[in-house]
């Protein structure tokens, strides 16, 4: 059964306080180099039949109604992975 | 400056109310053919110089340490894309 992908991340003009509590706590070990943290969500949707370009923007819809806050969040991807074999590849 | 991005899911067997309930609300929009919805947590880490093997090598094991909760997620992709220009299509 394909997999759909999707993925949301908060908009660049919106503070992302987690990702800063997280970014904080990569400098608290030492990690000074890795800067800017900002966490969104991944959505992984099993599909009943084959995904074709019609089903792919019936999803990107979705996932701008269903799945994401538009005033801010931001549907960054939308893809295809062919079977359950999650390894984040999205093709 | 490049980025990493990090995704994470909650483990197959891992029950994942929030999106068992996102599902039941794509079954009431008459979505039927849109099941198993899982929902995990994306991370985007700008890197401060090169990325090199070692570097993301050292952000996959940040991202068991800290970005994920081990007993319960697995890191199922740690990738890098090239600049701010963030399409999610990462390489």
């Amino acid at each position: 059964m394909p997999t759909i992908v999707v993925e949301v991340m908060p908009k660049a003009e919106i503070l992302d306080p987690q990702g800063k509590a997280v970014g904080n706590a990569l400098a608290r070990l030492g990690k000074n180099d890795l800067t800017n943290v900002r966490i969104g969500k991944r959505f992984e949707v099993s599909v009943d039949g084959p995904v074709d370009d019609a089903k792919l923007a019936e999803v990107r819809e979705i996932a701008v109604d269903v799945f994401s806050n538009a005033v801010i969040e931001d549907v960054v991807s939308v893809t295809v992975v062919d079977d359950d074999t999650e390894t984040g590849s999205a093709a």
